[in-house]
């Protein structure tokens, strides 16, 4: 039995411990980018993948009482010209330990009674509800044994076993690999994106591919940038937010912010020093039984001393985060889960980052936080503060006038050199505190000064 | 007003001379990887691109009579603390010389005897038939106002006006540069996915993208190969078929095959030099009124020439094609239109392709041509020919059994060493004749090897 088979009949058969009705799930199929031949390369679904272990396009498997039924269609004689010889069904059964193996037509009368999670590709929920008998429309909103299956996949995949921990350090080791090589490409690079090239070839060279759209920008304070155009000056400080995700879908998501010039400003260096004080602060705290949301406000807290120390704020820090003052530079939230999904599982909407009864804050420093649970070990977390100077939280008339007393914008405006810092690295939580999988990737502004250079 | 303003009213005031109703093309919406918030890179409509010239998600157009309306909302207050300021509606239809800008909710009344083509995103075509309240569905199989519409669109992007020219020559020119790259990096790489990495960073460097999946392997002989993992043999010759794809969609199809370690083994330049003499012997005969059939069978009556020099084959080559001998070597066709798709105007199954009245052939040596049309000053077409040695077709009975009297398998056997061979370039129809646009990478095989060294 090959060591993929064991981890799948592991995790079935935990899911068959919590469930005792019969489950489908789908890979989903190829998506056309601009005409029907020309697709985007497949993702296959993520609960798919969880029990299946390959990214199998236009698959399904059906999953009862611990056992593993394969459906995909072997490939048309036509494809070996285009695709090559392709393995045959019973192959693909043997690699991943299925039961049995069938067609895909075979699916539809297995559907009554079954359990499923709708896929993102809509074209295959359309599959999903025909063999299913009924209409099965949006992950955010499962009710009866959908919504069952998901919280018990949910308990599965909160926790990394061994499989998925092989994966993960993978993912984790070719995105160090590819922050130092875009280190290291920035000082001949003119604009972001041939630093960004630098990154994502090292993907490509390990046959893995980015597990998001990668920012790499000298405008970090646009928290999502996806543009690449800019040219890179010498007092520039450059965001790279850049993870890789393996052939069979786990995910890395690791920032690192370098100075353009190889040297952090006095500015620059006392900013990013306060964000890696958090940074290290909430890793230190990392064990299992730990509120995630009291990791963010240890970093909000730390993150409101440091301004205060620089003169930026005023106050008391404790009082500040009460009022949500750190917000106005940190505005999201201090991390999320990261698994087979960089955001893991959000394709349930809060289900799998919150825990049950919980639901997010309506406090401005608390309403982006992505995970409100206590950890556990085996759990996978991403830390990354951050601090930034956005214009429309910094112009907002009602920011202006409740935050006029704690915060001094003839000081701030001396650190105008720094629009944006993140420091992310991935953590898991083990027995007896926390592995940064990321470790490898210096994140101190000495070091990182020297790996610019 | 901007040049891409001029050009778009001119491309519009081209249709508008065509037709006499209104049309609306939709740019389609961000389609989901894993979660919702977790996109493939926005690939907009091309039919979209070409007459509103920028990317721009959620969108559409109503052109009436040579007016061109821009639908679009703005961005959310929220969008800009995650993406940044987005240019404003009035900012964006100013850039694309649009008469008018309104919100997405005002097209909802203004569908009614328009014409439109599917887009490729099915989410949105259910958009597309609520607001011309009708069905609308596959872009194969049109009728009416929207077949009317698809035929003038046809005419006007058959040929390529200077705006659309100067994206498809910086296309052509960045794939250049990736192809010497994809060169440059064999010497030091391990396995095909190293050499596809030097190839894609340059896209990437030059914030491009790839048109299409690249092909980048040792295993020519698989047409679509999309594997990249094969280990670099000193014998093996390395197929890259790579091409870029400008931000605004113009795409660039570029093959080229070289000796992993730099020197071609006498039978593989042998066979080289035949693919090559296809190639040249197409792009000296092309010149408008030209049918792009005759190029086809010019290709293969020359391969099939080679062949019979070589003792591969045996026979007259012209009775050789007749019979499609040549197709066991060559079994696809000689190329395609180029422009905003790598297929150009694929989505619309063969109407672009082929001439009113013709339809695919069945022969096996025709079948799979995509192009069959009298060749007009302005259109860009692929010269891809090539030489494979596909197990699935020389292990067909049929094909055993039909072609024993005119193959040497013995002969052949002494070309092992040549799994696949492609060379393609980019050829725009001039008045005169042509002009290779991808003229700068050389194909002869003393100057690959040179760049390989």
């Amino acid at each position: 039995m090959t060591s993929l088979a064991n981890t799948l009949r592991d995790r079935r058969q935990k899911l068959a411990s919590l469930i005792d009705f019969p489950v489908i799930l789908w890979s989903g199929s190829d998506t056309p980018r601009n005409f029907p031949a020309n697709i985007y390369p497949f993702r296959a679904s993520s609960h798919f993948l969880y029990f299946a272990g390959l990214p199998l396009p236009h698959a399904a498997i059906r999953l009862e009482a611990g056992k593993l039924e394969l459906f995909i269609d072997d490939p048309t004689p036509g494809s070996a010209l285009w695709h090559g010889e392709m393995p045959k069904r019973e192959e693909i059964a043997a690699q991943i330990g299925a039961d049995s193996a069938r067609t895909m037509s075979e699916l539809k009368h297995r559907g009554s009674n079954a359990a499923s999670i709708p896929v993102q590709n809509y074209r295959t929920t359309l599959v999903q509800s025909q063999v299913l008998q009924r209409t099965i429309s949006s992950p955010y909103d499962l009710d009866g044994i959908d919504k069952e299956l998901a919280k018990a996949i949910i308990s599965l995949r909160l926790t990394h076993d061994t499989g998925a921990l092989a994966e993960l350090r993978k993912a984790a080791d070719v995105t160090v690999a590819a922050h130092k090589a875009g280190m290291k490409a920035t000082a001949n690079a003119k604009i972001e994106a041939e630093v960004r090239a630098a990154m994502e070839s090292v993907f490509i060279a390990h046959n893995m591919t980015t597990s998001y759209n990668s920012i790499v920008t000298v405008h970090g304070e646009v928290l999502h940038n996806e543009q690449y155009h800019h040219p890179l000056q010498p007092g520039d400080l450059l965001l790279a937010d850049v993870g890789g995700e393996t052939a069979t879908g786990w995910a890395a998501d690791v920032t690192r912010t370098w100075p353009v010039a190889g040297k952090f400003s006095p500015t620059q260096r006392d900013i990013y020093d306060v964000v890696l004080a958090a940074h290290d602060a909430c890793i230190a705290k990392i064990s299992p039984g730990v509120e995630y949301r009291d990791l963010h406000l240890l970093a909000a807290t730390v993150i409101a001393e440091g301004l205060v120390d620089l003169g930026i704020l005023q106050g008391n820090p404790q009082d500040l985060v009460e009022i949500d003052a750190h917000a106005l530079f940190f505005p999201h939230g201090i991390g999320h889960l990261l698994g087979l999904d960089v955001h893991d599982m959000e394709d349930l909407g809060d289900l799998a980052g919150y825990e049950e009864g919980r639901n997010r804050s309506d406090r401005f420093g608390l309403g982006y936080l992505r995970l409100n649970r206590p950890l556990k070990s085996g759990m996978l977390v991403t830390i990354e503060p951050g601090f930034y100077q956005v214009p429309a939280i910094f112009n907002n008339a009602e920011n202006r006038a409740k935050y006029q007393d704690v915060i001094n914008w003839e000081r701030l405006a001396q650190f105008a050199d720094v629009r944006g810092i993140r420091i992310e690295d991935d953590v898991l939580v083990t027995d007896t505190g926390s592995e940064v999988l990321t470790i490898a990737l210096p994140n101190d502004a000495d070091t990182i000064e020297s790996l610019v250079n």
